[in-house]
């Protein structure tokens, strides 16, 4: 599972031309946020329904299953209308009221971890989801907050093994904000197959310095590609592997 | 702003023993959790419009005012047509179609501060509020999340300064939940008045170590009457030192 | 215990006006570090063996005692020889080497909480000292390292009873650390008070515009004045509360 | 580089059976703590000279270099006298005058990062080395103290690119302590390999459940085999798509 595409959906050519891109370099699901969560309410807030459109219409042209976040439990039905997979995003984690909703309808649910959550509050969070009939679930590790200041978010990939010690869901990694970085998204997505994630997503946008968020993070389509073809021997390493140990 | 009660309303007879004992001791918001957002979701999920209903009846007879937490948008109306403060508790701090929501309705609203939430994000959170027309907004410092493990957070006393370097809302500190053991409730309340909050959150129950919830954090009436009676000098104190600072 | 001064040793001069002021307004240590701990070995490093003679001879002249930060083993008796307390900074908390040999010597240990230590660590720290004879050891809690950058560190107060709890160790208080910043260390300074630390150490300069280091974090004079007069209602207020809970 | 061996040395036949496995498993270099740094000093504290005679006799007999810890100035004849490669740990990470006396030593030195370190701070200490001479210095991520209870310490890999960001210097990885459990070592492992690390720090013991130290996260010689084998096809992988990217 090889998430990809733009923090926000932008416009109707924004889309269809990352849709084109991350196709052709392999990846099987679009992003693309159409609600946007921002630290202040005066911030861009997303193009709401028309995004979902462009979103949706891009990802049919070229293939992909689409995924979007979803706020609130009002307008389940309104994204789960457009795409393919609902996405809880990591300050939603714990809003209990939105994950017991997303337990009673039918879309796969994509669930962020909190960026202080531990392994079990995660699973309780995912439980959430299960408890209410809808049992596929998946997880995404997208960082944590520490002390440190070179990157937005700490990448913790020991969360892969140890949340499929604790149950039984795939964990896909999110290294765009893990990192915050644009230089260290490819080694942490490589680091992530190896870790045995089960799917990666990853920011990608034709012009990220012209991205309106999340930019520094942001991976262009040359870029995009370079990596996806960096990642087969190392699944491969790891498919074999995971036989052994 | 003095809010006294236990994490969770259980019983009519509980609510009135406990409005009883607090207001005689000074406080006069009477807590207690009727939507209770727990960790798995099948632990105790709260008494819903019962317990609305036995936390207004104790307040209302003891001349106290009321105070519970709302977890969506759809139940705002529910839990505003019992209490006079809806709280937005710490996981629901940054769920914005909540505090949206909250702008357009007319009663105060108290916010918790995420466990890992920055001061700028807090104030942030808190314009979703403000920026819907309700300007009655509470900010609630309640700890936040560290290594330590002695405590069940680590209390953050000088977020009450430097928020009011960042905006002009009264803070109120949870000396309960940001320390999580009961004996450390009290010096970090004196403490907390030391600062300069506007008001204190503690967990009273008649019997703390039967509550259903957070049992550990809670005073019982004594505890709370003993503590009640130390901030006094605290308080003058203060008063007087900040007209010299 | 009011331990002031500066950060670090500069002058004959500054240390002799700072002595004088402090005493002045109730001080009774005079801190500065000559040996100064700096992340990189490129930045001011201390007046050293001059930097303490300076400091021993303002103390010595204004009827305070002093402190100061010993680095190393080898160079206790350097540091013992002109400064009444030996100061453990929090980078050196586990220098296990340093403490055991702090504990074999005469003078009193100051050992400051490391920026990340548990509390049982710090105890354990403290025991390397008690358990080489030397039995007057002072716990500084400083603040913790956590993800908020509004402050340098966020001043952990729970610290103090918490570890009144686990030891029979005097605890002091450094708001100047515990917050970075000047607006915030009177209020923490008074929380100090209140939750009951023994004592407090605060950065004060003559002109913290032009210290060489920690200035944004340092009182002048007149701010230290007006921080002094204000604690001692807390204090009164608080010797009385702990009396009673 | 691959270092192997138990956290603390033990005894002769210990070190001489881990030395035997670990060389046949591919490690070049053995580790084995002879001075020990514990958080309380009646914990054990390691066989020190004898310790490091052991280390040095097993390592010289199966044909591997060997690396200890130095915590002191005072010690590092001692310890340089019998292995190749000296160790800095996490505690030490910035006792600046262990640093500078190791810039004016022979040995190479191989330091770990303090558990709450920076990137910055992290450069910065190393750079006390080489400013004093010595330019052979090792860094190695060893996991960061978080909120996380499951694991010991998190697990930071995006420091590997990080750090040759900001500096040229080789970084090892150290699973063991950055997990704390046996279980995610390999996988850890593994990542590290993908995303860049020049080496890696395992805990290899003939019986974990019998080590006196840090059992419950190290390998026995047939886990540490099975994750040597599964590491060569990540390493193949990565060099060449290194090129790429």
């Amino acid at each position: 599972m090889i998430i990809a595409g733009p923090c926000a959906v932008e416009s109707h050519e924004q889309m269809d031309a990352i849709a084109a891109n991350v196709a052709a370099s392999g990846a099987n699901v679009l992003r693309g946020g159409a609600f946007k969560p921002r630290t202040s309410p005066y911030s861009f807030q997303g193009l709401e329904e028309k995004g979902l459109q462009f979103l949706a219409d891009a990802a049919q042209k070229h293939g992909l299953r689409s995924i979007s976040e979803v706020m609130d439990g009002e307008s389940i039905d309104l994204v789960a209308s457009y795409v393919d997979i609902l996405q809880v995003g990591s300050r939603n984690m714990q809003n209990f009221s939105l994950l017991k909703r997303l337990g009673k309808q039918s879309k796969p649910v994509f669930l962020k971890r909190g960026h202080s959550a531990t392994y079990r509050e995660f699973v309780g969070a995912a439980e959430y989801v299960l408890a209410g009939g809808q049992a596929e679930v998946i997880l995404c590790e997208r960082g944590i907050r520490t002390f440190e200041t070179y990157t937005r978010n700490t990448a913790d990939l020991a969360a892969v093994p140890a949340l499929k010690e604790l149950c039984d869901l795939p964990v896909v990694v999110d290294p765009s904000h893990g990192t915050g970085r644009r230089s260290l998204v490819a080694p942490l997505a490589r680091a992530a197959i190896a870790v045995g994630a089960d799917g990666l997503m990853i920011e990608v946008h034709p012009n990220p310095a012209e991205a309106v968020s999340d930019g520094q993070q942001t991976l262009n389509p040359l870029e995009f590609e370079a990596l996806m073809r960096s990642l087969e021997p190392i699944a491969e390493a790891v498919n074999a592997k995971n036989v052994l140990i």
